[in-house]
C-alpha cells in the first residue's frame, strides 16, 4: 500500500513516518511507498522502500491534486496553521486550515472520476473545537462551539470529513488530539508550552518557568500515544463510526501539581527545584478557558488507548528522546 | 438605513420585503433604500424609497463584492440551494451554500478596510443541522450532526458566522427556521410538501395526497412567523447572544393528525374529506429521520415568538393568502 503523509515535517509527522517505516505494514498490508509532504520539504529517512518528498502550499487546489495523483491508499492529514498563528493571521488560517482541507477532499473526490477511489483519510482535529461554557468533563456528544478561528476551522473540517465520508468519496476518521506532552525540542511561545517545559527542561538540568498555578488541570497524551492513535485510526474498522466520523481521543486529565509530583517520583527533588513559579496573568487567562477533562468513551470502545498515569508520559519522553537515560 | 436582502425572490424573501416596506423602519431607523438580490432578478415592489434589484450568482466573490459595495447597514441572507437539490448536485450545493456564504462574509470583512464597517447580518440556517440519533425534544445546546450536504453547509455557515462575529467583522444572528407551513403556491416535490399541501389544497377545494401516517410529528411555524423572526433578529440586542450566534427558532410541535383536526375546526369535514391517504414508503422513510420537536428556550428568552396552536397557522394562511375568506 502507498501512504501519503501531509504535515510530515512536524513533530508528530516525523514520529509517524518513523513508526510506519518500523512497522513496514498497516492492517496487515505491506507499505510499498511513502509520500511525505509539508510546507517545507520533509527529510526523507533512509528506508528500503521508495520515499518521495514534496514542499507544497496546501492553499492551492493544484497542490492537493499533485499529492493525490498517485492515488495513495492511506492518507494522513496532519498539516495545520496552529492556534496562535491562525488567530494572528486570519486569512492564512482559513487558507491553510479550511481551504487546504477542502482542496484535499475535493482532489480525492475528483480522482474517483478516473476509477473507484475512496482512500482511508486520517485527519487530526483538536479539542479546540470545544469552547466555554464547558462542563468539568466533556462528553463525547457535546456541541462544537469553538472560540478561536483555529477551532472553527477544525470544526468545519470535521463537518466536511463527515459529509464526504457519508457520500462515499473518502473513508474518513477525524481524531481530536489531547495536548501533546512532553514535546521534544526547544521551548516555544505557545501558551501551552509550559506543560511540556516544566518536565523537559528539568530533565535536561535546565530551569523552567511555570506561569500558572499548580491547580490548573488539563488533558494530555504523549507523542507516542498520538502516533498510536494515528496508526489505529488507519487500521480500524470504520463501520463502527456511523455518521460521526470524528472522535475525541483518550487522554489523561492531570493538574500541573500532578505533573510535578510525577517528575519528583522519576527525577527527584533536584529536578523539581528547577521549576520557577513566575505567574503570568495573560497565560493564566488563556489557559483558564481550556477544557480540563473528557470522557472519551467512544474512542476507548473503538480501541484507542492513552497513558493512564503522568509517570508513563514522562517515561515515554525519557525512552524516546533521551535514550532511556536521565541526564 | 440601507437594507440588502439576498434571496429576495423566494417566498420568505418576498414576504420580508413587503413587511419591511410596510414598517418603513427597523429598530426605530427609517429605511432609506432597499437592495434586492437573487439568482433571478427579484420583482421590485412599488415603493416611496429607491429599490435596486440584482440577479447575481453568489458562487463568485465578485457578486458579493458588488452587493456590499453600497455598504448596507443591515443584510438578510436567505439564499440557498434547498436540501434535495444540494443532495442531488453536490458541487452546486457547496458552491452556493458554502462558498456563497463565505464570499459574503469575506466581502463584508474586506469592506471594513475602507472605513469601520460591521453590519448586522441575519442569516437563515435550518433544523437540518441536526441529525439522528435525536431526542424527542432537541435542546438548545445539542451537537450539530447533519446527515445531508445541505445540513453540513448550513452548520458550516453557523460556525463561520460565529467566528466572523467574534472577530468583529460582522454582527451576525443565525436563525434555524422550523418547517414553514402553510407554504402558498403550487404543490412541489419536496419531501416536506405534504405538510402544507394537506391544508392548502383542501382550503382551495382541491384534493391533497397524504403520503405518511397521521402520527408523524414535526416542527412548524407560519411564513408570517418566519418574517417576524427575521425582523426581530434584525432589531434585537445581540449582546445577549454571547459567542453562540445561531438560535433554534421557536415553533409548534404538531402531528399530521393535529393538522387535520385544526383543518376540521376551521374548514369543516368537507375540507378534511379532500385529504386522500396514499402511503409512500420513500417519503415516510425520509420524514422518519426528521426532528419532531425542539426546546427553543434561548430564542424565546430573547424575544422570538411563534404560533402555539396549529389553528393559528391555518388562520395566518387564510388571512395572508386567501384574503381572509374561505373559498
Amino acid at each position: 500500500m502507498k501512504i501519503l503523509v501531509i504535515g510530515a515535517a512536524g513533530m508528530v509527522g516525523r514520529k509517524l513516518t518513523a513508526a510506519l517505516l518500523k512497522a513496514g505494514q498497516v492492517a496487515g498490508r505491506d507499505i510499498s511507498a511513502l509520500v511525505l509532504a509539508d510546507i517545507v520539504s520533509p527529510e526523507a529517512p533512509k528506508a528500503a522502500i521508495p520515499i518521495e518528498t514534496y514542499a507544497v502550499d496546501l492553499s492551492t487546489p493544484a497542490a492537493a491534486e499533485k499529492l493525490i495523483a498517485g492515488r495513495p491508499d492511506l492518507i494522513f492529514h496532519l498539516a495545520a496553521i496552529v492556534s496562535g498563528e491562525a488567530e494572528a493571521d486570519f486569512e492564512k488560517g482559513y487558507r491553510i486550515n479550511l481551504d487546504g482541507t477542502r482542496h484535499l477532499l475535493e482532489a480525492i473526490r475528483l480522482a474517483s472520476r478516473h476509477g473507484a477511489y475512496a482512500p482511508r483519510l486520517v485527519s487530526t482535529s483538536s479539542i479546540a473545537v470545544f469552547g466555554e461554557p464547558l462542563p468539568a468533563e466533556i462528553p463525547d456528544e457535546f456541541p462544537l462551539t469553538p472560540l478561536t478561528s483555529y477551532g472553527t476551522q477544525k470544526a468545519i473540517g470535521e463537518l466536511l470529513l463527515a459529509d464526504y465520508s457519508r457520500r462515499g468519496f473518502v473513508d474518513g476518521v477525524g481524531i481530536r488530539l489531547p495536548t501533546i506532552v512532553v514535546r521534544p525540542g526547544k521551548p516555544n511561545k505557545a501558551a501551552s508550552g509550559f506543560f511540556s517545559g516544566i518536565i523537559r527542561e528539568p530533565l535536561a538540568g535546565v530551569e523552567a518557568v511555570l506561569p500558572v498555578d499548580t491547580s490548573v488541570r488539563h488533558w494530555f497524551a504523549s507523542p507516542r500515544a498520538a502516533v498510536s492513535f494515528l496508526l489505529h485510526a488507519a487500521e480500524m474498522d470504520t463501520s463502527g463510526l456511523g455518521q460521526r466520523r470524528s472522535l475525541t481521543m483518550p487522554g489523561l486529565a492531570a493538574t500541573v501539581g500532578d505533573e510535578i509530583e510525577a517528575l519528583r517520583r522519576i527525577a527527584g527533588e533536584k529536578a523539581v527545584k528547577l521549576i520557577r513559579h513566575e505567574p503570568d496573568p495573560v497565560i493564566a487567562g488563556i489557559v483558564a478557558g481550556w477544557p480540563q477533562a473528557f470522557s472519551a468513551k467512544r474512542a476507548e470502545s473503538l480501541g484507542f488507548v492513552a497513558e493512564s498515569r503522568f509517570d508513563d508520559i514522562i517515561r515515554a519522553h525519557i525512552e524516546d528522546e533521551l535514550g532511556g537515560q536521565l541526564g
